[in-house]
């Protein structure tokens, strides 16, 4: 089937040799890396978005959050977590997730390609899927990209670092935009103006401009916006009514069947504290 | 910020103590590892789609090839490479597409991840955003996955061998599927009895039982099926007429303005012999 | 300086060129790869003598265990552990010794390749040198190869799990070969009926022959030899006699000192079970 | 065969178990990471002397350039060559040494660790083993320890361009410690002055001071001290006179035998221009 056998009429032989080509050219097989992740260690993939900031602006997302972005941001998060495997715990806020692999998790013998890539490609298709349900009639404009990287946490202590990391990060940041949008859209400076404003200044120092001049108690925020977004397993009861028919009887009966389902809970609390990790033993339990 | 903050008025502090938090996490990122690939080596990223033998059935994709699909996938490839940078070639059949970077790519600084999850998740996006100019009414019925691997190729030889190896599978592939498909459609065989057929056949008995039992030779089949999908940069001229007043004249005039445009080209050609490669040369070149 | 200069009378010139090449090459260092070790890990870098079968026939080793050779391999230990940094334990057997690293250990950035050439070099350097100590008339008759690894360990449990690895395989390894030997020297058996004899015994048929045969209770032999061993850091006291002279007195006077010092000690025990390790807590520290 | 079993009189199942335990331990394996060789490009592996300025002063080497040592370092790098497999060229100056194995190699599936501790406990091992050949009277205070990195080039030019960079350095260090050295020993200037003077020099300066202020032409300079040492694989004819006894005659008859032997053979020669890689082109030969 090279060029040299076309309009040869020998195609037969043409198509064998192709195939005895094919194991001529397997030795490229070789050449890929192992990439297996250490065992015994949590697997956390963290995905961001792509160049965010201009698809913000371009799809007229609400500053400082858009409720609809955060929650299509959790909702593909969920379908991650309900399509891949050994997901323990998920965390998000502005436009990354983190996700943590179970440290047992035999998932694709541990290979880091194969949890950095489908985590981000469910996520991207999911964002494109579920637009319309949270973005209404803005359309969407392109597809968006994302990118993800992988690192591995040896205990407990390291993931639950890594997490008050993130949330830390959640934090500051929030509290930054919070001041610098009300600068923006509330006293009517220019961008330049905010970022000056606020250049140098303490938790404390915008905590009080927020309270004097717009009389928000920062801590009154939506929790969403302030903790971020935590996603774990919760075991919920389902009670459906059924109707069935016994043998014995003439009429159906309807009753009520009781079904156990693990479902993808968002919650939106602190993860910095023990309390958190108290109330949620099994997220690290050892066998996990 | 944390629990023991909500509700002791001293917010303030609170937010603080986060911002200090934050540094005192900071060593997580400790952990992320170097994945930096080595340099003057063809990177080549290959995405597969999860589960797709599944995803067909269930959006009825013509067997043993479906145009829609494979028209689908080579616009997520084109959209692959106009967004990232980079990337020499491509080549896909079936449900997957390998991508190539150049050897003197400094894209992200080398960084195995990013090219792997920038890749995947435009790809998966891309998959979803086109999906109705390609399938009309049949509907998209959840978000497909998709999973990559980065291999590194340090000659020319070694990366024409991997492309080699991409299109002798696709040929062995397609012959196989196009026999197996006849049996089904045409001779009313069922899945197992047409596999039990197939059974320990060469190319050259396949070939035969679609001559002699269906009239067709393999070789008028189309190429995109038999070949894959190989798509490379163009440069295109774009004749664009503009209209233009000069200030000396009264009138507007039109003229013919002629504007070079690189393009990424689909072609259906075979890519194992030399002919291919002599006729672009500058995809392998010494600069790539 | 190149071929070039050579007799041109224009050597400076060279000589500058030459410099300036230098900067043009430089780019071959962007190729070393980073092989950092994941932070927060026991690193184990485990060496083995290459062709010590032969080696050790060559210089004819008492089997199945020589002392001189045991001891040799210890020395070299004890000396790798003191030139290097950071050493919390090793253990050793046959012609194998695991080096482990703390947790915790910045040394050379953590970087892999630097953990295991020192180790090894340390160990085949002081294996040549410090022969003659233990091996006395029986000269060393060519310089001796060893080949390491390093493994990564993220908990205490998997570290001690290592290690009860390799003192069961010490055990395994010389029960079979106290028995094979016996079954040569003393009943004279050739090498292949010995391991005839043995093929599929299990421990208790082992000792069994050990005991009806040769009046040996396995149970009764060298700890060395059952254990191999383990070297740890230990305090020890060093009382020393100093002559000093206080300056209102006329005569110099004797006064003891004790020093502290902390030495690598060489233990027979068993590191399977939780005594060792409750006897030495300082060994899996936290700090460590 | 734990603690548990001493003198327990039940010696017999402990050691049955202890097997048992050594399975239950053996997952420990599955840490230890793939480090395989990216397939097709030149291994480089390079060792240098660990704190050898310090060992070069206790030894008392002659500065700048002390020939036992050099020869040293020559010898050892012999037998590395010798006693590994595919390696096709070696480069030291001072206390380093290259060795480059072959594109081709698959000695020990071209797993990293395995070429890296290979190479330095040879080495190492070997320094020792003829330090007396080389240092006679001068006793040898310590065992020295030598660390190593690996480096993977894919392409010739690659290579060829590592080595020049350490053979430029080596004529930069060479040049530089040659003019130190005569300004503190013949000049009588502390280091500190010596270093002072040099300070911001260019080559053609030194060549400068050393030619008006020591009548030296540096040119003129030992090609050892100026150019390292290139190791390369030379066939050569060993013609030995054997004695041999025909049947018919009486008497016993000398005859001439030719062997050819490959042998490790030391050039000084400039490896920067293409002289060198024309005169063995066998060294870069596709199938190395």
């Amino acid at each position: 089937a090279s060029a040299a056998c076309v309009g040869s009429g020998r195609w037969a032989g043409c198509v064998r040799r192709l195939s005895m080509a094919k194991s001529k050219f397997e030795y490229v097989r070789d050449f890929e890396a192992d990439d297996t992740c250490l065992p015994n260690c949590w697997i956390v993939v963290r995905l961001d978005g792509r160049n965010f900031h201009r698809f913000s602006e371009q799809h007229e997302f609400k500053k400082p959050n858009d409720d609809r972005a955060l929650q299509l941001m959790t909702k593909c998060a969920q379908t991650v977590m309900q399509e891949l495997e050994d997901i323990a715990i998920a965390y998000g806020q502005s436009d990354e997730y983190s996700f943590v692999f179970k440290k047992k998790s035999r998932w694709f013998k541990r290979r880091a390609s194969k949890f950095m890539t489908h985590v981000v490609s469910q996520f991207a298709s999911s964002y494109v899927f579920y637009w319309k349900d949270y973005f209404k009639d803005q359309q969407l404009l392109y597809p968006p990209g994302f990118d993800g990287r992988i690192v591995l946490y040896p205990s407990n202590q390291n993931l639950k670092d890594y997490l008050s990391w993130r949330q830390a990060d959640c934090h500051i940041n929030n509290l930054y935009n919070t001041v610098f949008w009300m600068l923006v859209q509330r006293s009517g400076l220019t961008p330049v103006q905010a970022q000056d404003r606020l250049q140098g200044t303490l938790a404390g120092d915008k905590n009080e401009i927020l309270f004097s001049e717009f009389n928000i108690n920062y801590n009154n925020e939506p929790l969403m916006y302030r903790k971020g977004t935590v996603l774990i397993w919760q075991k919920t009861n389902e009670v459906m009514t059924k109707k069935i028919k016994l043998p014995k009887e003439a009429e159906e009966k309807e009753v009520e069947v009781t079904r156990t389902k693990t479902k993808v809970v968002p919650l939106h609390c602190d993860i910095i504290g023990d309390q958190f990790w108290e109330e949620y033993p099994e997220i690290l339990a050892e066998d996990s």
